[in-house]
């Protein structure tokens, strides 16, 4: 998506470490056109998907993945990281190791809203090492509902996370691909 | 606005002591569709006010922001509770107590995006005591910009927010308020 990778360009910062900083359009300050525009292009590349839900993780997924169910025209759900006190006791519950927090979060659904038979797109703002997302499909695999295809808004192609969504042998996409970071230097595919 | 309305009335659940169940809509499962309007009418009643930015807090005021922001056509900004490591060392932060968790949290602004002379929309998708809003009342005026309005999804009424609001001297817009939740029974004005 050319707008997307434009902004990258322009806005994307390599703070060391394959450390991306894009909180001044993705997810801290959000572009509401570029995140409409992003969504937009999810929902067109999974439109023969019949999808009937939108999954993410809160909290920096929660723009692309709504922007993406609103294509779509279908409702989108969030995992909490805590549980709050209007969810059932009983939930859908699965831990994934944070790369970024260097610790394992929680991730958490209830099973009022992903049922047996959806078919569910999970979209994140980052596939990195994958590991959030393999954990949104564990929580869609114990609901009974099928995982159809995963959309993010950047892949870092270098820290390994489409190798590790194989086994999952769902499709993905990525609006922008980076394939390196290197002082400065961020190099798109 | 009967949309939200009709909604609450059908899907709202009170679990006592004040507490709202809206989850199926608003703040873990998200009706995209319901939300845009929600955006598009903060966004007409806030018109005239020549709004720059949106603030709002993570993690449920994101979704109900963005919609507004995207429809004013402005950046939207949500103040984190966590520091990010892509942060700058010198933030914007405020304390602010939580009545859902129980203790006191975190507000964090990148002055990076939050600038003098801003005029700010703040949205949540709750006014309850009205704490939260506070907090970034307090982080927009440090930031040396102005807040010229608060809207809000859902007002809880008899949790005095909108007394605790009144000093910041701005209007304050709920789409559905709230005036009593008694046993079962959820009374909107």
């Amino acid at each position: 998506m050319d707008a997307l990778k434009a902004r990258i360009r322009r806005d994307g910062r390599h703070l060391g470490h394959g450390i991306l900083k894009v909180d001044g359009f993705l997810n801290h300050q959000i572009d509401p056109a570029l995140m409409n525009e992003c969504g937009r292009e999810l929902a067109r590349r999974f439109a023969p998907a019949r999808v009937t839900k939108v999954l993410t993780a809160e909290i920096s997924g929660i723009a692309p993945a709504l922007s993406t169910a609103q294509h779509i025209g279908v409702p989108v759900v969030y995992a909490r990281k805590d549980r709050p006190i209007t969810m059932p006791d009983q939930v859908l519950l699965t831990v994934a190791p944070s790369h970024t927090k260097g610790r394992t979060v929680e991730l958490i659904v209830s099973p009022e809203y992903l049922a047996a038979g959806e078919r569910v797109l999970i979209v994140d703002d980052f596939l990195a090492t994958g590991q959030t997302i393999l954990g949104l499909a564990r929580l869609a695999t114990a609901a009974g509902a099928t995982v159809i295809g995963i959309g993010v808004v950047i892949e870092k192609a270098f820290e390994g996370g489409r190798a590790a969504l194989l086994p999952l042998g769902v499709p993905i996409e990525a609006l922008a691909i980076i394939t390196e970071m290197r002082g400065e230097q961020i190099t798109l595919a």
